[in-house]
């Protein structure tokens, strides 16, 4: 073997296969020589032009094309955005996954609903605890996040370490467990780091993120406030630590609680199971039992924060919610921002909310669950690394960071703005982009993946700007005559009782269009149809301005 | 005549026909006996889920029913929220504009395109200057705003005075022209004022808005630290104030000045032809001439601020822009906030032009044109109104002015939160909402006006979200006896050419289902097609839970 090659064979590859054009769909792969460890597994939310598309997992074509070398998956933490891709993944390369223990708590739901618990290999790590895995030692770190039991990655190779953040904040006061361990993120980054991935979401955010802590103040004064309405709160999901601090001022002001909403409920049982949540006796209630206590006494907290249409939230609003109507003088509360592109949903609600007489509070009783500017300069100060590889945001929030390293002092050349599928080869000498892997974005639609595409959604984006009209004829087998039709139906293109003219003109012109088509001998259908199309379209541009999906569909009698 | 009907008779009616539930459509009739005057004639742009709509306007059903009665429209300034809809209601009901001078320049751009010109009676009014209209005088106030040549209006009627105060903010120091002229809110204030109508827009917030002149000076310091990159300022096409100080920079630090888009051309055009921008000679070249130029001795103002994917800026993103590409270095600024909604789209270009190694400004670079809570407190205490009637904005902001009313003394029975349609009646001794006259949104898509409604739209959000799949089999006329089919023919729902055995199962499927019924006997078309919706969507449902519409078309032969 060459010299070259043996360096080249060592080297330590960082492969993003995901995450890095869009929020949401995070996972990574490391591979060094024979073994391949991957980070996350996330799923990402459809685009507005993705019509109909339930969700987004990332294309894992590399890893399958490379199963022998594949030892598993560390996930960071329990959000969507890093373990929603894993029931999909999962069926298709069937390799352990390690993780925490809420975060493993998370997972399981998720592997239960997909019927994936019995083939499925799953240890629950500690924070200090260090997974071999070929060439690899992988060490979990505590970290501070949005929903607790996160993790930061400290990644041991051959060639080098590599810390990956995951998702993270530094709460000096959590509300449950322990503080981010700075001790250890500086211990590691004293022996030598090679490279640094780090969360990059509140990058553009001057100053440090507060503590979760300081939410729960807001919530007692906030109930004390409001001594004698009914409060409504809504907020994420998953983020029990918000839980607990409503619980405990409901406690305090000797409100009984009702969780509202399928997958709070979910995540509180899991959590509760797990010991995450500390709930005072007597003081969750059935929903069944709030008109057992006055309005006044009671606390609902509920799924919705982010004004979707289904959430328990929207019903209460819209008084279609089964068990609560809000009524004139409830306090409701938004215990979060609006993700961005959420911002109309929310607005809107909060609309219908007040129309309909609550008191709405929606701003500043909510903490974000990332690093700001001060708290990302700390983690690089702390671990010094050599190599900047911004992730977790969109190239705006990665590009702050990679501002931020460079005051820090990190040479540019060292600081690496990667796309998803760039092969970063590193060692101590160097790094380098060397390549790259198939990625994407595969749609989940229902029970399909991936047989939704650019052609399908490309159609549905057409059908939706202005419908269809499908042109139906028949005619004889041998001889080509016109035995029925031209018919024309339309969906979505305009009112039909009302445009009754429209359509009766648009079928005689295309009746003369086939006619003519049609006498001038044995027919091709192909030029038959494109007939018909160009003759429809050029006609109804004229008069509507509109640009309808045109489907000739001929019948063979 | 009783003498209750005469009272009644000799109220003043306000009755907004739109804008109080979104932001746009805003129009409001003001009736006494004889007479109506209309503030106001503005489009609203489409909810996300008004697929295919170009635009919204508003449904002047009350106008026509009463149209001898309909003086004019007087308009507050130029933006689509308040004169977008003129060209389409003029055309059903013919009656005089009443503007100040910019406003009507707009306004006659429009009308212009819709060939509306010589048949519309136009008049441009002064500030200060008052328009007799039956039993109505209007005065025409000075105000500020985003757009230049606002104007808040005094409609005096013999039940009294009520001020409209358009979209307004207080600036001390505006950029061309006077301040609002706030004496002469105090001098009608003064004399007793029935009803104020408010902008609500920044009624949450607190505070003064800045003044627009403070944007001058960011625009100055912005120019010097980047002297050596062209730059480019995306900014709102109506913004005249804001052009004319990003001219006044590229002028004081040596710069040529090219505008790119479309709306931005016209309005600048319109502006400096009656003396609204004053640009000094030679600052502004033509596109083509931007090659005899080193960039850092360029501005270019654009429009496209809010990431709209057609305007120049987003062109100039994606490199297809005819012209102008970002090259590695320039500096872009986005002088505007995202309009909610919009947040995304404007996130989405940022990200694009980082992208391409721009180096993006995008916040602090704007001020509102609306007043904030300080400033709507110094109208209503120069106003002094009996009733207060928030007006401007979505119920959250006009609840949020309605409060800060309350705060100022005027009692909650005398505050207004109205909706659209409501006929609020008013004299010295009382306001009551009497009445409901028919609003609505009117749909314009293409040269349609109103023939999109409910069925249409529910149809292509149906298409939109798991497209459509088409059965069509042709019957023997007298028989019964089908002669061929049935076809299946999808689009929108799966990629057809990798889905090959699913659609000849649900095929076979729908043969059997159709054989039978016909097996039957003399068939009910009605019930055949409803067998074949049935079995097919079942068959659907279970192998792929996605809901295609299903169109089953029969031809008799």
């Amino acid at each position: 073997m060459k010299k070259n090659e043996q360096v080249k064979a060592s080297n330590l590859k960082v492969i993003p296969l995901g995450g890095l054009e869009q929020i949401g769909l995070n996972i990574t792969a490391f591979e060094y020589e024979d073994s391949i460890i991957v980070v996350d597994c996330g799923l990402s939310f459809p685009e507005d032009e993705m019509l109909g598309i339930d969700l987004v997992i990332p294309d894992i074509t590399y890893l399958k094309d490379n199963i022998d070398k594949v030892k598993g998956f560390m996930i960071t933490h329990g959000h969507e955005d890093h373990i929603g891709a894993l029931p999909y993944v999962l069926k298709e390369i069937n390799v352990p996954v390690y993780a925490t223990k809420l975060t493993m708590g998370i997972i399981e739901n998720k592997l239960k609903e997909h019927d994936l618990m019995n083939n499925t290999k799953r240890k629950v790590v500690k924070f200090g605890q260090s997974i071999n895995l070929g060439q690899f030692r992988v060490e979990f770190i505590k970290t501070n996040h949005s929903i607790v039991d996160a993790a930061a990655l400290a990644i041991y190779s051959p060639a080098g370490v590599v810390v990956h953040t995951g998702d993270f904040k530094v709460d000096y006061t959590p509300v449950f467990g322990d503080a981010i361990d700075l001790q250890r993120f500086a211990e590691i980054g004293k022996r030598g780091v090679l490279a640094l991935m780090c969360d990059s979401t509140n990058a553009e955010r001057h100053g440090f993120t507060p503590s979760e802590k300081t939410v729960g103040k807001t919530f007692d004064s906030l109930f004390s406030e409001h001594r004698d309405t009914r409060i409504i709160i809504a907020t994420f999901a998953s983020n029990v630590d918000r839980v607990q601090q409503i619980i405990n001022s409901a406690y305090k002001f000797g409100r009984k609680v009702v969780v509202e909403g399928r997958s709070m409920v979910n995540i509180i049982e899991t959590a509760s199971n797990l010991g995450y949540l500390n709930i005072p006796d007597q003081t969750l209630i059935d929903v069944e039992q709030l008109r057992n206590y006055p309005n006044e006494k009671t606390v609902i907290i509920t799924t919705g924060s982010q004004g979707e249409s289904m959430a328990a939230l929207s019903r209460m609003a819209s008084s279609t919610h089964r068990k609560i109507s809000i009524v004139p003088g409830d306090t409701v509360i938004f215990s979060s921002n609006p993700i961005p592109g959420n911002e109309k949903a929310v607005t809107n609600i909060i609309n219908e909310l007040q129309m309909k007489g609550a008191d709405v509070i929606f701003q500043d009783v909510h903490v974000s669950g990332h690093a700001c500017q001060e708290e990302i300069k700390l983690i690089y100060s702390l671990v010094r690394p050599k190599y900047a590889i911004p992730v977790h945001g969109e190239y705006k929030h990665r590009k702050a960071q990679a501002k931020i390293a460079a005051e820090l002092g990190i040479p540019k050349e060292n600081i690496f703005m990667l796309q998803s599928g760039d092969v970063l080869e590193m060692d101590d000498n160097r790094a380098v982009v060397n390549g790259k892997v198939p990625v994407g974005a595969i749609l989940v639609d229902g029970l399909g993946v991936g047989d939704v595409g650019n052609v399908v959604l490309r159609d549905r984006q057409h059908l939706a700007e202005d419908g269809i009209m499908i042109v139906v004829l028949a005619l004889e087998s041998h001889s080509d005559q016109l035995v029925s039709g031209p018919d024309i139906v339309s969906r979505g293109f305009v009112y039909v009782k009302e445009s009754d003219e429209l359509l009766d003109e648009a079928r005689l012109l295309v009746d003369e269009a086939v006619q003519d088509c049609l006498d001038r001998g044995k027919t091709d259908w192909g030029k038959l149809k494109s007939t018909i199309k160009d003759v429809l379209s050029d006609f109804v541009w004229k008069r509507t301005k509109r640009r309808p999906m045109i489907l000739p569909i001929i019948m063979e009698v």
